[in-house]
């Protein structure tokens, strides 16, 4: 199922440009143990090496297509678990128990990969394309130690611009998140840029009452009147990175403009479902009860958008005309229509 | 899978007709909530306005997909849930939140439908084939105070006419309800005619020992021999209604003739689940005790039946042979022939 | 998904030949009830007469289809559950309730069977060409009174091949079996020979202490050193057959040679789906707690075996290479590529 890129005719085409880095995982997951997930259609093995270096090799062994995610680490070689071949970090075969010869041919392919900002980022598509291609985002929020960050990820059963998409047009929060959010004010369609390929909006608050949830991380006296601006960046093809930004009429405690980002990370592993990661952060240091208000408000929250885009998905395979069916966009969707044309333009040249 | 209709090379053609009254839902089961459900392949949303009319509406809304059934009725019109647009009972789009222009684009279909008998009929077809297609079947005994009634429904997960061919060969009822029924002479082919597109069939038992069910039903003594006919009429495409009349050799408490209908009713999902609505009723009020008994039975013995069809589903869809296998029909099959007939005509001519 | 035979363009095709001998049941499950089963894709009825001898049918009425293993036996017809039609054990229908003529096309495919040595065999191929194809194979240890043997079976969720694969090539004894098994010693490739259209291999090891289970079993003392044989028959399509023979250095209680067989045989469902039958058997009298603790055994044992290749096939199911993907084989192989070779003629003659 295609959604958001080409409509109807591509309904059999992954919608995922490969040309490009995408999350593989959290660096926090990767160990000296084998991790085994899919992304884009394949299956991946992840390790650190004993020097701390992330590998990835593809999750099938050449010899007998076995899941190599279920073998062993021996120093810094994965050992199958079914007749125990050896490959090293760069997926060339290194061992076979019943044989001294190892033939050239048996290696696994082995995938570039980057640590940054605390994510395992990796590459899928061509090795000559890779030089050319955006290097995955800046975000040294997430490792800045001034900034206050929490996190977690589902499996979503949808394809992953659904969500994409539902973060590009935020004035669902009026409706799908009013029981949950309490935010009935964002009806005015976003300022929308393009910039290369990042697709960015702007909503703007003049004034704006400082949401309960925001003065107590703070610390911030609640009532209080403030410009709101929030910012929402697509940085395609699986990353979307919002900023929020609140400034009070004047300082408090000598600090008048307070920052919350959102992240949201879509990692699909096939058409039908993606991994999503989310972060928020908060530069200031947050109290350990509100940050637990927060950790228990977000499930709520993520479950609401999680019912929708995957009812959503589940109409257009069941109902017989698919994405063949009108689809009206309005100005609200300025920023997802222009997220299609970039992903459609990646996909074009990819 | 198409059964019934048109043998191996229609298996992949949907053997419902589009254009034909189908039952939407029980009109009981609409009110001042969005009520939602999959009919012909299409989700399908239901609900009543203020003044009582039923408005029939894809479910689905025209802006994101989103299953407008999760939204909320605002006087006349349904809001969706995902960014709040809203659409009048024409389905027609009213209001969108973010905005105050509403494009001419942005409507559902509505789908024309009609209240008889206590069902909630719907046309899926073509709007010039309405007028001269057949209205949904005179029922009126379903309305009828001096009846009394009981029903129920469930979904089951194979083809609708799989149920409508199990209740034109009532042979069936010697060997599949052997031990719920306890029936034991319904063996002959009955007399089958055809008239128009309805095909009924009469068996007719000119000395029966009256059913200690029927006698308890209508406060008559045991052991009564009685003329009984049944009567099954196929209404096609989704309509059996069955009468069973019973007469007794003279009169007792002043009435000598007994009636019982049997109403079964299929609103095919897909092509492999149908919701399945069934009726009984009796031309007389029932003691509660007695209701009590028959609602207990009719599930124990619908499931026989139930589970009988699905297993039937079950080997066409894993027999490598599919449909593609010897089917022998016999003189009882008549009705079910004749039936697949008309039904045929009406997909030929859709 | 075609496994083991003929590479990527064969994944539509079932690898399993008609025209051959399958196991369509133990000897034992057959008695004076339907029994209901899937093979090669196609539903079967099988159920002794009261001359005892097992006859198999197409498992699907050819009136309406209704499986007729749910009915039951009328002296050695097979009445159908739905309308109550009646089978010879020829498969020739012999009554119809609802008329006294039964038409000639009223009958359902009888496959020719055999019983040998515990197993109900099946021919599901060309009559013609039934009398020149390789009889069941011979395994007289089965019925042996001399004999001990224990046995089980399960349904695997991936292709057949895949377990006959797995038992051609002992090198993963090492590694999967690791934990389980406590074999470390199994790394050199086997000895192998192609009789016929059989595949053996010979693994021999010279000097090898008496495994401990092996000691218990024949009452042997423990640590003694031993001539160990192993030699594994695959006799296509869906038997495995394996000898070991141990050979103590000079006779203890008058014996100096022991005999073990494991019999592995695969009748496959569909393409992704078979049953596993396993036995073992000893040359001698087994006291019942030592049979106990290998009835206890295997089954972790054949976990570990199903896990993978269930995982394999889970592999190649969803990744979009699906089998066009580089396989590299080794020495060890050379067994299974063998059977490959003598399997992939059986379906280019079938």
């Amino acid at each position: 199922m295609a959604f958001g890129t080409a409509g109807a005719d591509s309904v059999a085409q992954p919608n995922y440009p490969r040309n490009a880095w995408w999350v593989a995982a959290l660096a926090a997951e990767i160990a000296r143990a084998p991790y085994g997930c899919w992304l884009l259609d394949r299956p991946i093995l992840l390790y650190r090496t004993e020097s701390g270096a992330v590998t990835a090799l593809d999750n099938r062994c050449p010899h007998r297509w076995a899941p190599l995610s279920q073998g062993k680490l021996v120093d810094d070689t994965i050992e199958c678990r079914y007749h125990g071949f050896r490959f090293g970090p760069d997926g060339r075969g290194v061992s076979i128990p019943s044989q001294t010869h190892v033939p050239g041919a048996c290696s696994v392919h082995c995938y570039p990969v980057q640590e940054k900002n605390g994510f395992v980022w990796i590459w899928m598509g061509d090795h000559d394309r890779m030089a050319d291609a955006p290097a995955p985002p800046e975000m040294p929020w997430l490792d800045d130690a001034d900034w206050t960050t929490i996190h977690g990820h589902s499996d979503i059963n949808c394809n992953y611009m659904l969500l994409q998409e539902n973060v590009l047009d935020l004035t669902h929060f009026g409706f799908l998140h009013a029981a949950s959010l309490g935010v009935t004010d964002w009806v005015a369609p976003p300022i929308v840029e393009v910039k290369d390929s990042t697709v960015e909006f702007t909503q703007t608050f003049e004034s704006r009452a400082l949401h309960e949830g925001f003065a107590a991380t703070f610390g911030l006296p609640t009532g209080l009147n403030t410009r709101y601006v929030s910012q929402g960046r697509y940085l395609p093809p699986s990353v979307h990175e919002a900023t929020e930004t609140v400034t009070l009429p004047e300082p408090v405690a000598g600090r008048q403009t307070f920052h919350m980002k959102i992240l949201h990370v879509t990692s699909p592993m096939s058409m039908g479902k993606f991994r999503y990661y989310w972060f928020y952060g908060w530069d200031a240091k947050v109290p350990e009860p509100v940050l637990d208000g927060w950790r228990k408000m977000a499930p709520v929250f993520w479950a609401e958008d999680q019912d929708m885009i995957e009812a959503i998905d589940d109409i257009v395979r069941n109902d017989s005309r698919a994405t063949d069916c009108i689809e009206v966009s309005v100005k609200a969707d300025t920023a997802a229509i222009q997220a299609r044309r970039v992903l459609r333009a990646m996909l074009a040249s990819n």
